[in-house]
Formats: structure tokens, C-alpha cells, sequence
């Protein structure tokens, strides 16, 4: 075994805050190889306080993602938790992450974004890199249908609800979400990434604002459909009861993906059983999109829905080695 | 040679501020066995809005202290430009230095105090170890004497200023300065470096906020009179001309030293030739306190008044070879 597969296969991870989380929790388990390339809209919170302040990408996914990746031993705990630590006073510094100011510091110091998330993934001696999915900060705006009252008349109004932290919670179905500016620059080795993995792995997490994101930005859209990579969905534990997929079956989630990325073929699908209502048509949207769905327990066995590091990399496991010998006998 | 010699002399450095950084810079280069133990009573700029906002030690000396320390490394240099780097902009981040919040964030997370700043040393790879001299923040008074008008008749007038800030840059001459609390708990780790000592090495700095204090701690004042160390002065290289020390010629540091620190036996003073106006009072100030005077020039080439980290480790080299023979021979 020569020491490339040794290291496990390339994957590159798309997403953002917890889903992200939870899948570099997983594929840090069978591979060294990884690259996380998160999504940089948040308007909200630490992130966004500091992107107004300072014009920057908005810090707090990156972070997220990097302290998933950081080294199991001390060292990497203890920085882990120093960097996920958040500030708690009645004055200005509240509710900061310490890792939000950390990485907006190096980016000051470095000028350069992509050195600086290398060099905070050198002091959690990370498992993996961490790239911007765009080298400057989006916003996402969406068209979002009011829900028509109960037993009332007419008909469903649109309106426009603009922001990653707006859209997060709005009332109502979201019918399309778009980026501004609308072609922005992706990160260039994030390009590469995608163009050099064996897998791409999107979701889980919040649909509109940190899964779907990734296919708006044209560049990285364009390398999502040509890489030779294979592509795997991870859906998500249970519906959101307030927020923007509030209601949404799974199978509404992968017709909503085809819908912002039509063509894009998916090679498989994982869904844990708990999560899905109906089979059938999650098994059609599926094949619509290409793909082979994977039914496995993932969560957690404490009745919330977090998916569990261990059952969710057997479950990447399976699918990629579903797929080994597949090599060309598909069509691609 | 053992290791232990080649490790060189095991050194506690007292102070605060550029003048302590100076201090390290230059000792860096001649030990590996070095503490600093560091002032604790600013409050003002971005460690005094963090005292104030989190009642924690004020921690920007620390931060000079540890960067002065910092490995010789691309690692070392990086992380050192990171920590004092400082934030600018319109908002309530602008002039915190990135060291200090991070200082505050590792003491937060691990809940102690030294832990903490091993654990910065760790980071910068840091040549010796950074020590707070008191468990608690403290505070600084002095008795300032107004200067009486030029010519004006009448008596000096004698005020009380209180915070380091104020003390630092307080018109008329300081005769006395106090600590609040006067009985502060030093911290048991700075005690124990001075115990096991070879050399203490007080100064360069602000004379009165930075150097004097460690005298008035008495846990420290106690473990300073009765080490078996050998102690060294460093005298600073110009007189402001704005400040605590405004006008006071060497001598008078070397007074006032004694003033605060009765009964302290000295072994050297260092001064920079060009910072003395007339030496026989110079070297009679050193004898009373027990020291030889070696007058060295310390200074940078450029005529600014900053110590030349080379030169000042000669200096030292110097002050601690021409001990190295007197072992035993001189009554302590």
C-alpha cells in the first residue's frame, strides 16, 4: 500500500457551520486528504459584527471547520477549545469568538487568506485544509413565498428577504436563493480541490445558506460539474421546525438541489431512516439526480439530531467503497 | 560542559514594557534558563479596557515579554507578529492587540493564570518562561511634588495620583509610590525562579511603573533580599523629558531604587556611557547599594535611545564572567 492510499481518498467538503462540522468529524477518520471549502455569507453573530467592521470574509465558518479538523492530542484539543471559546461581558468583546479575532488577525498580518487559514491549520495541526468557497464576502438574498393563512383565500405572495441571517429564520417557502454579488471570484484552490478529489461531499446542514451556496458561485459550480471526482449528498436528521426548510421533506431537499444545479449528476445519496417519511419518492429524486441512496442509522443514539462522527465515516465507508469497483463502467 | 551550563546561567528578569523586552532580547542570547517576571498594575490602553471590562491581570507587558522570548524561527517570528499585531478600525476593536485577547482567552479557558501563559510560550516556541508578579491586578499611587513655578516663591505641594497610566505621565517629581493592595500575593512560580536563581537582572524600563513595583510586593521584595542569586542593574539609556522620571539624572535612579528597596544588596549596575553626565556620583550611588558600576556602550548605533540586544548581552556577559571567580569570597 503505497502511502497516497494510506492517507485515504481526496474529498473535498462543501458546506458550512454545524453540517460541516459533523462531516469533517466523520471523514477525518479515513482520510487525510481533506479539504473543507465553506461558505462565507454569514451576516450574523461574532462573523458578522467583524465583517462589518472590517470588511473581511465573515470568520466563523472557517473556524468551525478547522477546529473540526484539529489534531486529536492535547494540543490540538486545547487550541480547539481556546479558539471555539467565546467571550462573555457586559462590554464590547461579548459573545466574540476567540477564533473569529485569530483568524481576522492572521489575514491582517499575512494579507493573504488562504496563508493565513494554512497557518491556523499549522496550530491545530490540523487533518485537512480550509478554504473560503469565495475569495470575498457574499450575501445571499431569497425569494420567499408567505405562507397563505390556514383555510384563507388568494394566493401566495413573494417577497425578497435579504441576508444569510435573515433567510436562516424566514417565515415562509423559499423558492430561490441567490448570491450577491452574482459571479464573484471563487477561491482558486478550491478550484483545484475539486478538480483533484476522488469525492465531493455536500450537506448536511442549513440548505439554502451553507449547502446550496457553493453551486451559485460560477466558478465553483463549473468545476463541481466537470471534476472526475464522484459526489455524495449527505441529507439531513430531521426537518427544521422554524427556519427556512421549515417542512421540507428530504425529498424536497434533493429536488430543491437539481433545481439550483441542474445536471449535476450525484453518485449517492445517505440518508439516516429515522429522518425519511417515505421511501419511494426520495428513492426517485435520488435516481433523478443520478444516485444510489444509502439508508444507515447516522445519528447519534441520545434521540437528538446530530449525526455521530463514527456511524456517519462507516456510512462515507460503504458509499466510496461502493464505488471502487464502479471505475469506468459508468458513464460520466 | 553539562547541558545545564550550556544552557547558561539561570536568569529572573524584572520589569515591564520595551525596557523588559529589551532585557529578554538581549539575555535570549546567552540563556535558555530565563523568567520574566512581569508588572501587573497598567490600566490603560487595550489592557486596561480588558482589565476593566474582565477584572483580569492586565496582560499587554506579558505579551511583550513572551514575543521578546519568541523563537528565532519563520514559527517564532510569525506568531510573535500575530500576537502584537493591533487591530484598526472605527469600531470597538480598534488598538486591541491580538496577543492580549488571546491571553485573556487562555486564561478564561484553562482557568489559570500560569497554565496560561506556558501555554503562549509554548505557542511562540519561547526561550524561558513569562511570570506575572502578583496574583492579582494592582493598582499604582504616587506622591507627586508639584514643581514649583521658576523663580515663584512658596513650597512644593505634594498630590497623590493614582492608576499606572496617570503615574507614567504625571508632571512633578514622584516621591514616593504605593501599590494597591499594598499586601498583593505574589505569584508562587516568580517566587520560586527568584529563589533558585543565578542572577536577578532589574531594569532598564520606567523607573517608577515598571521597575520599582516588584520591590513593594512583599512576597517578592522578601524572596529578592534573601536569594543567593546575584543581582544586576540596568540603567536606562536617556532621560525623558516628558514623564514619571522627568530630569532625574542616573544617580537619582539608582537613589530612589535604594529609597524603595532599603537593605537590597546590588553586585552590578550597567551604564551606557553617553547616558552619564558625571560618573563619580554615578559609581558612589552603585557603591552604596554594594554594586561595581561597568560602563558599556548599550545602545544602538542609530542615536536613538533603545538598547542593541547584542550589545547588552555582552554587557551581561561581561557583569556575570567577572562574578564567576568571586564565588564564596565576598560576605552576602
Amino acid at each position: 500500500m503505497n502511502r497516497a492510499r494510506a492517507a485515504g481518498p481526496a474529498v473535498v467538503a462543501l458546506g458550512g457551520g454545524h453540517g460541516l462540522s459533523a462531516t469533517l468529524s466523520a471523514l477525518r477518520l479515513m482520510s487525510d486528504r481533506l479539504t473543507a471549502v465553506v461558505t462565507v455569507a454569514d451576516d450574523g453573530g461574532s462573523s458578522g459584527r467583524l465583517r462589518s467592521e472590517f470588511g473581511v470574509l465573515p470568520p466563523g465558518d472557517l473556524r468551525m471547520a478547522l477546529t473540526a479538523l484539529s489534531d486529536d492530542s492535547d494540543w490540538g484539543r486545547t487550541w480547539s477549545d481556546v479558539l471555539q471559546h467565546r467571550f462573555h461581558s457586559s462590554g464590547t468583546l461579548d459573545k466574540h469568538a476567540v477564533g473569529n479575532l485569530l483568524i481576522l488577525a492572521v489575514w491582517e498580518q499575512l494579507g493573504d487568506t488562504v496563508a493565513g487559514l494554512d497557518l491556523m491549520g499549522q496550530l491545530l495541526r490540523a487533518r485537512g485544509r480550509v478554504l473560503p468557497m469565495a475569495a470575498v464576502p457574499l450575501a445571499i438574498e431569497a425569494d420567499v413565498a408567505e405562507l397563505v393563512p390556514s383555510g384563507g383565500p388568494g394566493v401566495a405572495r413573494t417577497r425578497v428577504v435579504r441576508g444569510q441571517s435573515a433567510v436562516a429564520v424566514a417565515q415562509g417557502r423559499i423558492e430561490q436563493i441567490r448570491l450577491t454579488p452574482a459571479d464573484p471570484p471563487a477561491c482558486p484552490e478550491a478550484v483545484a480541490a475539486i478538480d483533484a478529489a476522488d469525492w465531493i461531499v455536500l450537506g448536511p446542514g442549513s440548505w439554502y445558506t451553507s449547502v446550496l451556496p457553493h453551486l451559485l458561485v460560477p466558478e465553483l459550480a463549473a468545476a463541481l460539474h466537470r471534476t472526475s471526482a464522484r459526489r455524495c449528498v449527505t441529507l439531513n436528521l430531521s426537518a427544521e421546525t422554524h427556519g427556512e426548510t421549515d417542512g421540507m421533506s428530504l425529498t424536497e431537499h434533493l429536488q430543491v438541489l437539481h433545481q439550483h444545479a441542474p445536471g449535476l449528476h450525484i453518485d449517492a445519496v445517505i440518508a439516516d431512516p429515522r429522518a425519511v417519511d417515505d421511501v419511494e419518492p426520495l428513492i426517485e429524486a435520488a435516481t433523478e439526480l443520478g444516485a444510489r441512496l444509502l439508508l444507515r442509522q447516522v445519528r447519534t443514539g441520545d434521540g437528538t439530531p446530530h449525526h455521530d462522527p463514527l456511524r456517519l465515516a462507516a456510512a462515507y465507508r460503504d458509499v466510496f467503497d461502493d464505488f471502487l469497483g464502479d471505475v469506468g463502467t459508468r458513464a460520466r
